[in-house]
């Protein structure tokens, strides 16, 4: 079955997560709205009132019959497929538990360049974007990667959950990526605080189906229509 | 076993969700950090490099040896085992998903007087806080309301997922008595648009382990700590 993932095109975003998963399992996927008339199908699917779990937002995932949205929960739903978490509960459980919270981190990403409403320019939340930035920097950074630092530190693996490599550990190295495009001179500062954190993406980047991936055009480059965003006068 | 329910006295905030599906349940739970010396047990557990699975942030709950954080991941953990989702996989996912959809609202809504940094005073972002509120009011609700109301047409029941109550129903309540203590003339006008999740709202709040609850003492009042604030000036 050739699973069919539906996102904005054009970006990483939240769909970035998903593909890292579906690449590292080999699994086989149609990225949907990069190829013609893709568009017009996701928009059809969201304006839907006859599919019987329609989603919010995208990304969501077609799988047979099937339909799952909300990032985490497609990995949740990955996961079980393609070893990639645990299989006992307590650590399918843990593993989700990572996986919210860089959730939240991702959202708090997003918000220092659109603080006061998505649906604003930029321009229009620049002074704003400038306070929310300091603030993440300074605080939210250190506090998400110290909190997994401490993970790693007591996991006593190479990984997060365990002695092998889970989703949240590509949705990690997504994270340090995403940190690095968006906030460069402060990350130069920070990361090296964080020697596990940054040791787990140099791993994950090594990881052959993640190093093809990253080398491919499948991979989308970061840009300034995504969640993490260089913008020089936030990343003070 | 009695579960051990640890967040931050004096709020409902996210762990008014897992109160709401524990008292649904009937389950057997200590509120922690309400009684002498909670405050001290959760800061030590937050603090512990000894823990297996540290929690990033309360609420978290500990059954047992297990230790389970995070809001939507916990209501995942007590599904299976009170009932308060379908058994099946795609029940148990579709359930996740409109909960994590739940998860972005509530999110939202805190940022609405806190939108620059959750560190910072509302009064030193209190006018970033009544544009951000503007449009929460005018763009955010609609949407989040309407597609939940999509939801319940399409559902044919009474409920979110299915002929039977799951914990989604019960945070929706939630969601419904938030943004009416938070926005009560913006709530007076828009709910009537959504017929269907002001009727599971009454459902849910007729329930009798739940209409018993919030006649308690358990159930904390709303007030201007928690995520849903009541600002007059953000009410517009």
């Amino acid at each position: 079955m050739r699973y069919e993932l539906y996102y904005w095109p054009g970006i990483q975003g939240r769909g970035e997560f998903v593909r890292l998963a579906l690449e590292e399992a080999g699994a086989d996927y149609v990225d949907v709205v990069r190829r013609k008339g893709g568009m017009r199908r996701m928009l059809k699917m969201l304006a839907s009132k006859r599919l019987e779990h329609p989603p919010f937002a995208p990304p969501f995932l077609k799988a047979g019959p099937l339909i799952v949205g909300q990032t985490a929960n497609i990995l949740l739903f990955l996961a079980t497929r393609h070893r990639l978490a645990p299989a006992n509960e307590a650590g399918r459980l843990w593993v989700h538990q990572l996986q919210l919270t860089i959730a939240d981190l991702v959202a708090e990403a997003h918000d220092t360049h659109h603080p006061i409403a998505a649906s604003l320019y930029y321009e229009d939340q620049k002074a704003e974007a400038r306070r929310a930035a300091k603030a993440f920097i300074a605080e939210r950074i250190p506090k998400f990667l110290g909190y997994f630092e401490r993970v790693l530190e007591r996991s006593g693996s190479t990984f997060l959950a365990g002695r092998k490599l889970s989703y949240v550990d590509l949705s990690l190295f997504q994270i340090v990526e995403g940190l690095r495009y968006a906030f460069p001179r402060a990350m130069n500062r920070t990361e090296r605080k964080f020697p596990r954190v940054v040791a787990l993406h140099d791993r994950v980047a090594a990881r052959p189906r993640i190093a093809a991936y990253l080398a491919s055009k499948r991979r989308i480059a970061f840009n300034e229509d995504g969640i993490f965003r260089r913008y020089p006068e936030l990343d003070a």
